[in-house]
C-alpha cells in the first residue's frame, strides 16, 4: 500500500474516533473528508480497497470502520517502541498519549548522561546508551525515536541498527547513513516551520 | 519556489552550518548530497537556480554558500513566533534550539490553565489564551505554534486566525478548519510513526 494511503487511513482513523468519542454512529463520505484534506472520491476510493463498509446514501457505520482500519493498520498488536535521548523532547514524546492511540508503547529508556541512566521516569528505568544493543535484541525490539542532539545521532543510529532496529523515527536534526531496508523518517521541526514561514516573506 | 526545493535548501544549509562547525571550507556538491537524500544533479539543479556559486571541479565554498542559501530563505530577518499550550511539549519547543537557527524566536507563550497563566518560563510571561488576538495584533506576530489538545485546537486555530496570524505549524492530533492564504502544517508524530511501522507488520 502506498505511503500516502496509509497517511489518509491514520488521519480517517484519527477522525472516527472523535466523533465516536462524539457518539456520532453514521457518516457520510462528504463529511468525513471535512476533516482531513481528500476529496469525497478518494475517501470512498480509499475505502473501497478494503471491501465494502459503507452503506449507499447512508454513511459508514463509525465503530464498524474504525475496527476495520484498526485491523488495516494492524493496530491490534501492540508495538513496543524504544525511546533515545530522555531530555525535554523525549520526556514530551514519553508523555504522548497519541502513540498508545497507535498500538504504540514505549518501553525502553536510554540515554547518555549519568546523571539520568539509573533514574526511573513513567516507571520505565533509563539505561545507559552503550546497552542498547543488549537490550533490544533482548526483548526483540524493532521500533525506535531518537531525539539526540545531531553530533551524537550516527552514533546512536548505529547502534539501533545493530540492534535490529527496522524503523527509526528521528527527531535530531542531522542527516543519518542507514543501510537499505531499514525505514526512517527525520521530523526536524525548525525545517518545516521555515518551509511555511518562507511563504510569509516570500509572498505578503 | 516549489514547496520540495525549500525544503532542500534548508535540508543544505543545516549539512553546510554542520560542515562549517568542522572547519570544512569547500565541498563538493557529491558530498553535500551524502547529507541529504538527494542526488548530485538535483543538488547542483537547486543551487544553479540561484546564480553561480560553486567551483567547477573543485566544489562549494562552504561559508560563502552558507550566506546566499540564508538570503534566499530570507533568514536574516529576525522572526517572532507565538507558542501555544505550554505543557510538555510546549516546552520542549520552547528550549529546542534549532528554531532560532533558522532566525524564529519564540517570543509571546499563551495556556488557558490558570495555573500557568502569569507564569514565567525562559524570561517569557505566558498569557490567557484568550488575549491571543490583543498581543498578537499589537506586537505584529505573524507565524504561530500550536500543541493544545484536539478539543481545544479549532477554538485556538479561529483565534489565531482573528489575530492575523498567516502560518500555523500544528502539533494538535486534529485536522484544522482555516481560511484560504493562510498557511499550516499539522505535525501528528503518532501517524508519522505509523506510516513506519506499518511496513514493519506487513514486509518483516
Amino acid at each position: 500500500m502506498p505511503h500516502e494511503t496509509i497517511k489518509r487511513l491514520a488521519l480517517y482513523l484519527r477522525s472516527l474516533r472523535y466523533l465516536a468519542e462524539k457518539r456520532v454512529e453514521i457518516i457520510s463520505s462528504e463529511k468525513l473528508t471535512e476533516h482531513i484534506h481528500a476529496s469525497p472520491a478518494q475517501v470512498r476510493k480509499d475505502l473501497a480497497c478494503f471491501g465494502e463498509f459503507g452503506v449507499p446514501g447512508v454513511g459508514y457505520q463509525v465503530k464498524k470502520l474504525i475496527a476495520e482500519i484498526e485491523s488495516i493498520l494492524g493496530l491490534k498488536e501492540k508495538r513496543e517502541v524504544a525511546l533515545v535521548g530522555i531530555g525535554k523532547l523525549g520526556s514530551a514524546l514519553l508523555a504522548y498519549t497519541g502513540f498508545r492511540k497507535f498500538g504504540f508503547r514505549i518501553s525502553a529508556l536510554f540515554d547518555n548522561n549519568p546523571e539520568k541512566i539509573g533514574k526511573k521516569i513513567s516507571g520505565l528505568k533509563i539505561e545507559d546508551v552503550v546497552r542498547i544493543e543488549e537490550v533490544l535484541k533482548r526483548r526483540k525490539i524493532k521500533i525506535a525515536i531518537t531525539t539526540v542532539p545531531a553530533t551524537n545521532a550516527q552514533e546512536v543510529a548505529n547502534r539501533l541498527v545493530a540492534a535490529g532496529i527496522k524503523v527509526i523515527l528521528n527527531f535530531a536534526p542531522h542527516y543519518l547513513n542507514i543501510p537499505q531496508g531499514i525505514i526512517i523518517n527525520t521530523i526536524d521541526m525548525a525545517i518545516e516551520l521555515e518551509c511555511l514561514a518562507y511563504f510569509l516573506t516570500h509572498k505578503i
